[in-house]
């Protein structure tokens, strides 16, 4: 039942790029509010906005061995997402495969257990968005799979899906739905710019959405 | 039961700034370790240092229309505080309510709940103080309240109370308290003066704070 | 049963030193993958990489007054680490006990509860691991003991046990184990050095670890 | 600011002993869904349902001295309910504590911190509602406050205030509330018999409450 | 992008009783050790084992109108399995909810968030497993879906699944494995009996399960 | 590094009982305060009240081999007591292993992790202790080790220890410290007998206890 999969069909990577550029919140809801990791999934450094294909990872508790067979799996472009088959806040993941993994073309990892080294990360500017930053060690024991449907961090992550992160945290988009979320992305940036000026120079959501009917039907009071 | 109370009796400016000025940690001494907010409630980014006058929200979980009808009712100095009627850690506030917010005045948010587009907030300088970062977003379809008693994070907060805020965490202080723990607090920022020289130079607390005694009445052995 | 240890062996400066110098993952990977603190344990900044000689602290819950007496027993070179008989966040710790401790020749605290006036602290470039950034006063009324062994963050710390933290976290080494263990993390480090660029260039960690035979003896299918 | 109120106006008894039978899910709907307390609080053991007036205490962590205050200030039919000043899962309260309040006429206690001797109170039938079962011990050492507000996991409590308990959690009422959401909640009670009637004979809630048409215009499709 | 799935390809009966017989460990292990709920998840009252096919539920926080939509899905030995867009302990299930799930043949009910009401679920011995109890109402105001894939608790259950549940928690099964790991976890429960027999007869299990070789060699030391 | 060390001093049959008897709160005072494990560890079913001699085990996170080697450690009365070298809630101990360990007279398990099968192990009348239910299988591929130091819950386990645990949690007592502490636990709970029937029979504890004077001294009001 341990397997890693060579074939991923992954997005192209002008609309991974694209997603990127737009991220998390933009995508998430432009995608129907669907796809956010939960909110223990925090950036170890600020700043880093960008998207990849997932290269997925699932392991047991405190067991990185799978992580080594991965990285191999990584083609340029790539961001690891690594799920755990038990709850962890081991650190399955450092400055050494982060060393390889940027050698491969990864660019980041999202992780639902630890990571450490992160000065040394953040120097190298790699970005990995996780739960802990602890510096428990792994040990290299038992199989898990690579490149096999997960749920990481309460959300469901296909290999090949495109994983968006910022600041705010990680959103997936389905590989197949990627296309059409990055358009509907774009054009709700082109209108939140809109909205912005104009709510920047002082008009009310309450008049901008034309919300005041419909709270005073729902009975909102005044007093 | 859904109102939005307009007439909100707020401190004067100088108070409130003052208050800003002495920080979380010492308003709450000088008030008698009163009205902190829990410790999960924590700063987006780091270094501002400020208080506003509350205006309170009341919001159903994942529903942030009432932010919309709270942000008519502020006024300069103003700092939104958003408790739930059900503990949430979605966004009910991003940039766009950040610009709305800002564009009438208002000083920051604090929100026992989540917060997204953190960079551009940050971007922006709009200090928010959250339990969460998150993108989750909202819905738009159950009322809440404005300008009614919230507790949120724990405490107990009356629209027109004065929030202070810094890196570590909130404070509330009744409306009608505010000049008198404002004269308390400075009183004790200047005592702190003199007491870190001396703290500085060598002298033990022990000493200073003449403990040695009770100390040893308590029953503490030296070994 | 409160008792002040006064006299307290710690390993020599050199040694400690040099552990702070390799950092946590190093130590705690030198040591066989033990006395690492709980992940609930992080630096209140980033950026500080050091060790020190533990003066213990157990403390009542809210209460910080073994906080001063400990402040006469620190040594230069010393690390603060608290533990509380109950688990607590409030702030035992702020700038004016800092200022006292640093000029006691104090390095650093690791505290299982929480601290304040962090942003004064960054500015003393006083470093401070803890549970939580809180501004909760504390009272001084009930006794508890120094340099005694504590439990603090889910590990046995021992005064005068070498304290080493970074942005990983927090790692305890006994005394007496200390230059063995440093003799481990050099000779670590320079074997790291030799792989990073190994990976660097492109090899993988399957083959530079030989993994390959042992993943497929346990079963590992590629698909 | 440590105070013990003695004069308490409290809600009639039978407007209590209704509510105590109505039980917390249906006084919280009668009452616009406000009033319960976090979930959190669970009681010790199962079966209790009843009432009784808040006697209201705001205790240190770790110290329970002002449990002894308030016990004096206990009438026939009252609840004790205990906040703190900061947060503890500490022992307030045990058998003895139980047995004088019970000899007061106290009818249980509703606590954001920790209760021992469990299989006692099951014994002695007092019920309570915790966050937590755990035998650490409390000083007796610092003031608190009796019959003051109190926010008591995350919901304000006035003294005298109905306090509305079962397996499903805890409930407030304002006092000067009691009377009238003693009606809607009898009320509603009725209501929900015939409910369970049509429901359990195999009507849908989506017909009985015509809940269709409303759906299919906010959109749902039936594939 | 709200559906609400009528077509269900469920297990047959003979299997889903014959997996809730063999109970959530067994079926765990049979499965490989796939397919477990988080911990969080527990029942509301003791002894209940059964199984049943799954009617997903997607729900906006604190809103359970879908649960309404999704009881006219049930068929006989179905299990109601509910998850939300974004954390929540509300109570989206009570006893009038659970009188119409039970009226139309619903076995149970899976919740990663609260419910209402345990008391009556016990006397009506509908078992429901749930991450809190808690009597916070919700609203019906935003759609969901209903009979699609969904996360819960850290797995994804796709409608038809194979819901296993007792007093160790849930366990979910692949509708088109359900067979094949029911034959497993019979054969798994056989031999358990034998093991069982050998264990309290004294036999080791370091001998029954000829461990110490390998435990040599890996180089346990007995001192 | 791995190591079992096979002899273990206990403290005497008699005085293990008396404690058991006595229970953990009462224990808990009669040694000062302290040995008393997290909140967070309940038994998995109530009404057991007991002590056994503890034989430690410090096993890898999801790993439960080396409770198989523990077994063979056991003696007539010894609790098992395991921790791990990182957080896990897998469940390490199921029926199989208490049928083992009951047969070598094994009275109980307290563990920093899961367990489950936890009906069958109500039914043999074996009590657990633990953080969480759960039925997650463990590997057998890391070694741990026996009878060596731990810390379990927070608090330091050593071999030998006794440990005490009822419906209020676990606590240990140092073996060396057994009999005294026995002896301070028995007259506790003579005094107890004595101040239950005066409270029972109206006395207040501020009379009982002379707490009226200390509480004016310190500045109680009474209004």
């Amino acid at each position: 039942m341990s397997v890693v999969v060579q074939t991923v069909d992954r997005a192209d990577r002008e609309t991974v790029d694209g997603l990127g550029h737009c991220g998390v919140a933009t995508v998430h809801e432009a995608q129907g509010r669907k796809g956010l990791l939960a909110s223990c999934i925090n950036p170890i450094f600020k700043g880093a906005r960008l998207a990849g294909s997932a290269v997925t990872i699932l392991a047991p508790p405190g067991d990185n061995w799978m992580v080594h067979v991965a990285i191999e799996q990584i083609k340029p472009g790539d961001m690891l997402v690594l799920a755990t088959t038990s709850p962890s806040d081991a650190a399955y993941f450092g400055d050494l495969l982060a060393t390889s993994a940027q050698a491969r073309g990864c660019v980041g990892l999202v992780i639902d257990a630890g990571v450490r080294d992160v000065k040394d990360l953040e120097e190298m500017n790699f970005p990995v968005w996780s739960k802990a930053v602890h510096a428990q060690g792994c040990v290299k024991e038992t199989l898990g799979s690579v490149n096999v449907p997960v749920v990481c961090a309460g959300e469901l992550v296909n290999p090949g899906d495109v994983v968006v992160a910022d600041d705010d945290g990680v959103c997936v988009v389905a590989r197949d739905e990627a296309a059409a979320v990055l358009g509907r992305a774009r054009a709700r940036m082109a209108l939140e710019e809109e909205k912005r000026r104009k709510l920047a120079s002082g008009v009310l959501g309450l008049d901008m959405y034309e919300m005041r009917e419909r709270l005073a039907e729902k009975g909102l009071e005044y007093v």
